[in-house]
């Protein structure tokens, strides 16, 4: 499987997330060319203040060698929060391939400074959709990133 | 409640998780005075690579808003991984208290470095435990921090 069917993934996940009356962030697990997990924001879903896109996609993906995420990219449709990019630290998954970054950013300065290589896809679509999305939901977006109404 | 009481939270909380075969790390959210929530790691129990001790406990705390996370403060058994630290700074949780940092420290610096209080105990009870524990159990605690075997 190649990064943009991966990327696919992980945004149909979110697109499900929206579906579900959920916060439209997906994110999935590519180790060794296979697909290991697909996951997404489950704050509303679950009632969940740490299942966030990647944190359920690590999830996911069930426990794990740290061999395994080694191998492994993840993809996210939205730039990640410091609990998922201090998850990507801790199993030192050395990829991650970001939707976009314009309409939340706050890691990956931190994320390239442990030697991780970030790529910013910029995604038209991904970045519509979540800018639609925070403006139809402003109250629950910000409390999923822990900020003041 | 003061500070004592709640560390001891987090600690029985530890040793509760010892005795169901777990790891034992403990937290516990102080809110006003008030213990809000108490957690555990929960990889052994629920096969979770995200529910570590603090996770776990604010997972538990439910879905909050900024305002409450701002008044409170997280107490831990062991100094907070990259993944626990990422998620204090996420709801800006302004204080931390570590019973030891001993046998493990990664991200003490992080925290400091965003204005967060650290305090550490240096508990001499909760050192012996959690080494002892790390001795008996190297393959599960490296399985926990992302270490190789």
């Amino acid at each position: 499987m190649d990064d943009a069917t991966a990327y696919a993934a992980a945004l149909a996940s979110a697109r499900e997330g929206m579906a579900e009356g959920g916060i439209p962030i997906g994110a999935s697990l590519l180790v060794d060319g296979e697909l290991l997990a697909v996951g997404r924001n489950q704050r509303v879903q679950l009632g969940s203040a740490i299942h966030h896109g990647e944190t359920n996609c690590i999830e996911n993906a069930g426990r794990q060698p740290a061999s395994v995420y080694a191998r492994s990219t993840i993809f996210t449709t939205l730039s990640p929060c410091l609990m998922c990019a201090g998850t990507i630290l801790l199993y030192k998954i050395p990829r991650v391939v970001i939707g976009e970054n314009s309409n939340f950013q706050a890691s990956e300065e931190l994320l390239r400074s442990h030697g991780v290589e970030v790529v910013v896809l910029d995604d038209a679509d991904t970045k519509t959709m979540f800018k639609d999305w925070i403006e139809a939901n402003p109250r629950l977006w910000n409390e999923d990133i822990g900020e003041e109404d």
